[in-house]
């Protein structure tokens, strides 16, 4: 079988997602070294700290990288960070030719290592399988260019889209294999949110499905109702544990807290609550690239209307609850016409048994 | 290419399904006469008083029958009918073998024919492709076994179910491709049905996809408040609109609608609103076999809160209303429980551009 510059670009790609949910705040890396037609040499970004992708692809090839080929999913870094410049090493190890996905997304070092490998002489083509990089980076992309978190949604829903019947009963609208993947789902985020009334309603562990996956957790808590012994805070890092409310809470149970060591942020109110597009802005500042909003409907609404959502999923139980009063999967969006709903667009449907799973971004025109 | 069994009932059931819609309130069959190898003749049964498809299959073939087998998707009649009894008209042609899909559903004569072949000497024998013979006839299944009409519903949704914004504005919230395609469903059945509220509300046309489609139109009407020009009436012969109403309508009204030549049955009111499920039994002494229910939520749900309905159509469209208030797709069911809700079964999804339809069928364990 002959090998294409796409195949070898898929091999990166799929080195590159072996670290899904475990690079943040870095993109996902993977570098392949090919001379002639073979693959000698391969390498990932393991986690934040450790050697990017094209160093340790680079370190196993050693001499031999001399007149070889390097294909990168993203374009190799051009400034110093927790490590030095990889653009530096490729030129150093006398790779030949490089192959990139894309360019770093980064608006401030964009295009400059491609411009100074070919200053360096090195031929350097661009945009093998772009669309498949940039959909593996999406987190990546959407941080480092609008210092937002990329932010998806989740809900589990009934055909008529409840997420509880009139009298407030939940368990269970979708199914247990359902409910499994929903946790495999949140091992891909820095972190997981929800509102203080899921809390208090239905006291969640919110914990990861890998117990080696750190997991963040956000309470968006405006007036700090929630309980010092709440399950979510069981088995974990108090400091990963997130806590954003205002000044309206007590400054005795803020203390309480971060005694505790849980991080508490005060934030700005809007409209009585947290203002939820400053607390974005602030998980992002701290790093946190990705969060999943698990709810409620009124979190969920509240984000879709400040635009800060880019993904959403949505699991469906083919059960209809049928009534009007039942809780809705999502509220707090006040469009008057149809037209201002909210639209998905690259849509997908994943089957779980009998139930399916629906994911969409989030279409932006506003 | 060797034909088997199975070939030759699927080529009687792809015949019976040329006349979908069109042999209310007879079944959909189709026969095929083979010699050998050879497919000798072909029939299917085009309307109600038409030549049943065994009969026109037997005409064209003449003197050959003899010695030849006959595939039939359904058990050939053994009463006075329309017609004189099939399995008479089969014995005497020189069939030698008779292969059934499945036997009669009417219990009064329920495998009479099949007795009678067999009396007759004539090798006959049931269940090859059961299964989809079954579904071929789910309508008429359902109606000789029960006397009620096959139920379908019909939405049209938003992805978190719902039909309109708070303010009421539904158009459109599914697309020109997604509404053709229900208008092309209505034409499988014999009457589509609506609340007055929906007439009121959006005065639709109701109308069949195809121009020669007899669709009889059934509307729920409490105190006939149905206008004289809604828009329902238009083109259309008078009789083949139905209002159901209660002994609590005008006098007066009912007298203007019938001098019109429009049907209005008075049915017994239950929880002051047309009892749905005498409306429906009465329905089906009327010959109308099949009832497609396109809203709005209340009257949906009144049919599903009495276990009337067999089938659901809900077209989703990829926006998010996202608000409690807007209108639910379905409303009138009261489980305090997620037990309680309606479950469905044997799901499938056709996509419609970046919209589809989920189709099901009510699991019936109540």
């Amino acid at each position: 079988m002959i090998m294409t510059d796409r195949d070898y670009m898929q091999r990166a790609l799929a080195l590159a997602l072996k670290a899904k949910g475990q690079t943040s705040p870095n993109p996902l890396v993977g570098a392949v070294i090919v001379r002639g037609e073979k693959v000698i040499a391969e390498g990932w970004h393991r986690r934040c700290g450790a050697d990017h992708a094209e160093i340790v692809a680079l370190k196993k090839a050693g001499d031999r990288a001399k007149g070889a080929r390097l294909f990168v999913n993203l374009e190799p870094c051009f400034h110093y960070g927790r490590t030095p410049p990889c653009v530096d090493e490729v030129i150093r190890s006398g790779i030949q030719e490089v192959i990139l996905g894309m360019k770093d997304p980064n608006p401030l070092t964009h295009g400059k290592s491609v411009a100074k490998l070919r200053r360096a002489a090195i031929p350097t083509r661009v945009g093998i399988l772009r669309t498949e990089c940039e959909k593996l980076n999406e987190v990546f992309v959407k941080y480092i260019t609008t210092g937002m978190p990329f932010v998806a949604t989740k809900s589990a829903q009934s055909l008529d889209g409840k997420i509880a019947t009139a009298s407030g009963r939940s368990q269970w609208i979708t199914s247990e294999k359902s409910r499994q993947y929903a946790r495999v789902i949140r091992d891909e985020f820095d972190a997981i949110l929800v509102g203080i009334n899921t809390v208090m309603k239905d006291n969640p562990g919110l914990n990861p499905h890998r117990k080696t996956k750190k997991l963040k957790k956000i309470i968006l808590d405006t007036t700090l109702k929630i309980s010092l012994t709440a399950k979510l805070f069981e088995g974990m890092d108090p400091r990963d544990c997130l806590i954003v409310t205002t000044a309206a809470a007590s400054p005795s149970k803020r203390d309480a807290l971060a005694a505790r060591g849980v991080t508490v942020i005060i934030a700005p109110p809007k409209e009585g609550r947290v203002d939820i597009r400053w607390a974005f802005k602030e998980l992002a500042k701290r790093e946190i690239t990705s969060i999943l909003v698990e709810g409620g409907a009124r979190v969920i609404g509240s984000a879709l209307r400040e635009n800060l959502v880019d993904k959403m999923y949505i699991y469906t139980a083919p059960k209809i609850i049928g009534n009007q009063r039942a809780l809705s999967s999502i509220d707090g969006l006040n469009g008057t016409n149809v037209e201002q709903s909210v639209r998905l667009k690259n849509l997908t449907m994943k089957p779980l048994d009998d139930e399916w799973l629906v994911t969409g971004y989030v279409f932006r025109d506003r």
